[in-house]
């Protein structure tokens, strides 16, 4: 049956979410398949930073870091991230860059797993992750790096106890696959090793259970579908388990058990916050809060559903209206097993993506022809998604992506 | 001679600094003597922010990791710095935390001089220091952590063959004492050994000549006397002789040499950008704009003479209205050997930068006993000090700060 936008428009009639787009600002005219990379600026964070910068910094100053909770907003932000990804309060702390974290959670993990010779990562995840990890390793002699495919069959296979530490993507950024937390936490477990699930393409799309699957340590970003804006500091999650014995490296006065005392020797201080260093980028913080506040609310069970709803409408829209332009699907067929993006393969997949946000409809591209769109759930309709692809379809019909100025345009 | 508020109007009359203040918010009828904690806010940031957060972020969105230079502002805003510390261009990044970049220039320096055992940091510098120190060392298993007084006499000759790197604090945090650059790096150069400084209390108000004095390493933070707002990200500067060759254990994506190729293997890009390792906080990079921008014309020289004059006056008056207090100067009584910033001890100092604060005169406070007086000389003037020491008098006449209320206040 042919699918037309009133059947997109049915979808959006009945979308318990729909009341959310209102929320964020939304550029007129465009349509924005980027949230996967930089989330939409939700309304409340223009009063949000007006309050940070002019009453908290300008008026307040100095008093601002215990009057406006400055000192604590890391853990505050990171007990309502917890709320996202099934942790315990007081486990999640929102510090530093995605990057800066693994390196902290690596060490972290291989310390409490002494002895043991090996850290796996992902030959074709994000690539941050391996050339973190490749600087772990050196500072560690007896330790070597082995990159795998997670979902190559013989990976659990080639799991062995000299393994100290796999580190996961959720969800691969390229393909958007959907790994499964609890079956690949539990072979880790199984030859007595532990796991860090990066989390940067779930957190605030997916229902997270880090509790319910067992996990060790987990990091991700904000400036994703957690809409904190464009670097927004990242989180990371310790299992109350590990919180105590494991050791990063990366440490300064801001985890000190009292930081004011000015000791000379390190003493950590109790729970996450031994994982907080030094001072953080406060105002890239309370912009964040804007988003976490209104996700207090987000049914995150809603959010998922309407995300496998708009990613296989997609899909199935490409298939129907794009049919014959050589496209081909480089993201699971089946939205159980896929995240809240889109991945099509095409030769020409960089000028089609500079023709599309010519015409105002916004994805990311990777090489070698991987062009990459985000569904957030709580901005983007169905309509949205019937609207990307007319466009998609007129861009192909007519060649418009064969045009000179589209060969060479950067896109990220 | 009597000092009184016509001499420190009549330094005000003659300051070519004066014009500086009105481009600061400053909030009406306090005394703000702690921008070496946490610097006013120029008046510019609160349109460079609307602008960060309206038009970049919620209405340009992605394209402004182009349109509006996010990718490249680290380096921009590095370069800015470059010109107040004496470092070429290209040698300053803007990114991460002063612990994070601590720990990032302590390994590169361990780097450079292989075999070598011994890495030294001051025992009463500020304390994240030897925090880091003890973290990196504990990565290397040949090579030891020291600490030293920089200040002793002995400490000169306790650098021999077996050190490695040096870290040290241009100007101390709690006494403002102002460090020998040029005589403290020669002497680590005397023995082979590579010196990091640390900048924090020194940047945007003194004339620091990195080049100059032939410096190897340097951090520093932009949110004290370089107004970038509360946790504005932090500073690193690598001399050019060390850029290609030295090795910093924390990398990512940001300084690989081709980031969008995605590449299994770690390969620095050229230059300083390498130590830049995740994706930064924007917002944070942009508020530290609109103070690098006016910085551009600003006289560092006449910074110097102005901090020195409004140091001076300020124990002048203290020993002048104060005397029987119990007050003693923290700090060096040469202006030539000291910060922008004025410290004095007394047993009482905890109450009474309480009542200070009630009275709305703004200092910081260590343990034990040790008060904070910070001077941004572009926007404090001499009859601020005079007002501030007036305040101070009345307070300890009337031993105000002896009231409960003030007993355990927490002031940082």
């Amino acid at each position: 049956m042919t699918i037309s936008i009133d059947s997109a428009r049915a979808l959006d009639a009945k979308d318990p979410l729909a009341g959310y787009r209102e929320q964020f600002h939304l550029p007129a005219g465009h349509v924005y398949l980027d949230g996967n990379s930089l989330g939409a600026a939700p309304r409340a964070v223009f009063d949000e930073m007006e309050t940070a910068v002019r009453d908290e910094w300008a008026e307040e100053l100095i008093a601002s870091w215990s009057g406006a909770g400055w000192w604590m907003l890391g853990e505050h932000l990171g007990d309502d991230i917890a709320g996202l990804i099934g942790a315990p309060e007081g486990t999640v702390v929102v510090t530093d860059t995605t990057t800066v974290n693994i390196y902290k959670a690596l060490h972290a993990a291989v310390s409490v797993r002494p002895g043991r010779t090996r850290v796996l990562t992902e030959r074709r995840g994000f690539p941050t992750d391996s050339y973190v990890a490749e600087g772990v390793v050196e500072t560690l002699p007896d330790v070597g790096l082995v990159l795998v495919d997670v979902e190559d069959e013989g990976f659990l296979a080639s799991l062995d106890g000299s393994v100290a530490a796999v580190l996961i993507n959720h969800i691969d950024y390229r393909t958007a696959s959907l790994r499964d937390m609890q079956r690949l936490t539990d072979a880790v477990h199984e030859v007595g090793a532990v796991v860090v699930w990066d989390l940067c393409h779930s957190a605030g799309v997916y229902p997270v259970d880090l509790t319910g699957c067992n996990v060790d340590f987990a990091v991700g970003c904000t400036y994703k579908f957690l809409n904190g804006g464009p670097g927004s500091p990242a989180f990371i999650h310790v299992a109350e388990r590990h919180l105590d014995s494991a050791v990063s490296r990366l440490r300064g006065w801001w985890g000190h058990a009292d930081p004011f005392a000015m000791e000379e020797h390190y003493r950590p201080i109790e729970g996450i916050r031994r994982y907080m260093v030094g001072t953080q980028p406060i105002l890239s913080m309370r912009a964040l809060t804007a988003s976490l506040d209104m996700y207090r609310d987000v049914d995150l069970e809603a959010v998922r559903t309407k995300s496998m709803s708009l990613t296989s409408l997609f899909i199935d829209l490409v298939e129907q209206e794009c049919a014959g332009h050589g496209l081909e699907l480089f993201s699971p067929r089946d939205a159980e097993r896929r995240g809240s993006q889109v991945s099509f393969y095409s030769e020409n997949g960089r000028p089609i993506m500079a023709a599309m946000a010519a015409a105002k409809v916004h994805g990311g591209y990777r090489d070698p022809g991987v062009m990459r769109f985000g569904f957030a759930p709580l901005y983007i309709s169905h309509a949205d998604v019937w609207e990307a692809v007319a466009r998609l379809k007129h861009i192909l019909d007519t060649r418009e992506w064969a045009k000179p100025e589209y060969a060479e345009s950067a896109i990220s």
